[in-house]
């Protein structure tokens, strides 16, 4: 099974929008199973969103349109599609209540009468958090599916209504894993695990690196769900005995998530003393519902002053060492454990750049250090990103300790 | 001038990640006047590569190729489009040496000289951050644009090289600027300059609501930027009669980054005690170059606890209003301006959900206080999103609060 994703929109020539749509179809796509040769994006003209069905038509089973199901002039994939496979519109009286609904008390403007319009012989996809009902239409040996664009709309049309009648047309499943690591660089990561490259064939292996981590997405191609579970648990295994202590997650999990995990089933609770972060580590794991099971309180101290006043920090440490040294971060972490009740203390101090190196403390210079009760971890990175990229990669790196910690990893 | 975009690349197929080169392209192209009808994306594929030239040979004048440059086995894409025109290859010299220097004191791999074959006749495009050069074809009324994949080196390439070319291509000039508001709903927005976006042609006006805020992109056409700027400036005068107090920049800015700029010229120190955002509000104003000037020092203070030790919210404020008030935003505000050594202090207590809404409190309530030596201003909001979003929006709302009380709007 062959398919061809086409989006309507000029926004998306103007490069106004990301096309979130096509990475979206593509990736749900390959899960179960179909392939895809070609993604088309056209602007909202009749000619040529003609031109792009008859070119689908020619090379694909099936054609997924995104977009130009909106109840302006502008929006004419519906028509146009139907032009090209020469099949009627007709007013469909329920997809109208449902629009009618989604207006509730107000009246509906006349134009969106328009939606309402589903092709003859085709199934037609609720929209439950918009006015544009989807199209799913058999033609010959085709299927061809109209979606609206908003991305909101589309994913629900699609996981909802869209893959249980898809699923049934292909003969095998494509399912992916990505496990993600953290502290270890791609190319390192690679020649460990080069034996798995260099033999792959199903499952594969692919490696992907940003931000400071390394995710490496298993897929196995498979008669079914539990065939393919099968081949990537023994994939798993195999990475495992390679590289079992960079992993941290077998779920796409990100690492603030995998560190909140091991926090709250340890009951720890934890906090933060955030100099260049200011605020960035602490608001990433508060990101994650029932944060506040693990996180007590956390201080950004910005100011030297502040350093002093809330935590701690000596002046002569400040002075001698300077801000973003070892010696500070100690201070820091161990100010913030003895004034809250916390089990875990992190602070992080560094020079995020652009301006504020030096030739000894250059930008990226960054110390993170983790205190308990009865002990402490310094860390000393170089990162050689952008600001926002050296305070990321700052956070993950006291992510990292923390997991290590946890793990009697260090 | 018509111009295709040609994406090459299986990961963009397989949906692993998103298409910014298009995007990127799409909207500098547009900048300086170049229509795009398409954009195509095919894989490492030579029949599919040889297709899609073939196709946008017949319906464009400029083609541009982003992937495919590299140095493996996969990719074709120089190889492809040298046979669809038939042009040969040759090893250029200088081009090899370039790749060379990026190894610095490394060897260089063999698979790497792959990269340094040249088409006859064509400009080469130096890749300033990475091995593989782009190329810049002439073939009788055609232009071919090869260009490197990974985002950093096809931006920087083609900002650097192609721009300078391609302007010259053109007969008139497109300039978009976007101007930002904050605090007014699309709808709300569109009825007031309802008169504006009815009469419009150029400049083109289009409103982009996301994240609680609402972008205006102005767009004119003209035969040079001087005269761009003209209209644009035009139609900035006659917003600002409509919309100004909703406008915080006509520059495409963040609201952190308008709001950093007026404490930096009023010299102002400003501090925030955050539950609900947990360091989001002040991590986002630290990531502006600079943020020492105007940030002293923030507390996250989460658990309840930490309320009252930190910045002494009264036991009695949280037991009587609960941690999610009025009473007790304007006292976490207060605590803190009494604490530091700042002019303004910022509270924001709130609830992101998805858990610890009721009735009388729902998912989605956020105070936020403002205090000054002199004045205090309390803002409720309620906010309808996922807990990110409220987290987002709680900032948002922060930031324009600041903004309103520099300009005197409060």
């Amino acid at each position: 099974m062959k398919a061809e994703i086409i989006c309507v929109g000029t926004e998306l020539l103007l490069g106004n929008i990301l096309n979130t749509n096509a990475k979206f179809l593509s990736e749900r796509l390959a899960e179960i199973g179909i392939d895809i040769y070609y993604q088309t994006t056209v602007g909202d003209n009749q000619k040529r969103i003609q031109e792009a069905t008859l070119n689908a038509l020619k090379r694909a089973d099936i054609l997924i349109f995104s977009g130009g199901l909106g109840p302006t002039e502008d929006d004419c994939t519906k028509e146009v599609v139907c032009k090209a496979i020469n099949r009627n519109l007709y007013l469909d009286k329920r997809a109208l209540e449902n629009i009618n609904c989604f207006f509730a008390n107000k009246q509906m403007p006349e134009s969106n009468k328009k939606q309402a319009f589903a092709p003859v012989n085709s199934k037609i996809l609720k929209n439950d958090v918009g006015t544009a009902p989807g199209f799913y239409i058999e033609d010959k040996d085709k299927i061809i599916i109209l979606l609206p664009g908003p991305p909101k709309e589309l994913t629900l049309m699609f996981n909802k209504y869209v893959v249980p009648n898809l699923k049934f047309n292909s003969n095998f499943t494509i399912k992916s894993r990505v496990i993600k690591t953290i502290g270890i660089g791609e190319s390192s990561l690679e020649e460990k695990i080069k034996d798995l490259i260099d033999a792959q064939s199903n499952p594969t292996i692919a490696t992907y690196a940003g931000n400071g981590q390394v995710d490496i997405r298993i897929t196995a191609k498979a008669s079914n769900m539990d065939e393919a579970d099968v081949l990537l648990n023994n994939m798993e295994v195999e990475l495992d005995k390679r590289i079992k202590e960079y992993i941290y997650s077998y779920n796409n999990e990100s690492i603030e998530e995998a560190v909140f995990k091991m926090l709250y089933e340890r009951k720890l609770k934890i906090g933060f003393c955030e100099s260049c972060t200011a605020g960035l580590a602490t608001s990433m794991l508060a990101n994650i519902p029932g944060a506040s099971e693990v996180l007590e309180r956390s201080y950004i101290t910005y100011s030297n002053l502040s350093k002093t006043e809330e935590v701690s920090v000596k002046e002569s440490t400040l002075n001698e060492h300077g801000a973003v040294s070892k010696e500070t971060a100690y201070e820091m972490a161990k100010g913030l454990l003895e004034k809250s009740p916390i089990d875990i203390s992190i602070s992080i101090t560094g020079i995020a750049g652009p301006g504020g190196g030096a030739s000894d403390k250059p930008v990226g210079l960054v110390y993170i250090c983790l205190a308990t009760k009865d002990k402490y971890f310094i860390v000393e990175n170089k990162f050689h990103g952008d600001r926002e990229t050296n305070r990321l990669l700052s956070v993950k790196s006291a992510f990292n300790l923390i997991r290590k910690y946890l793990l009697n990893l260090i």
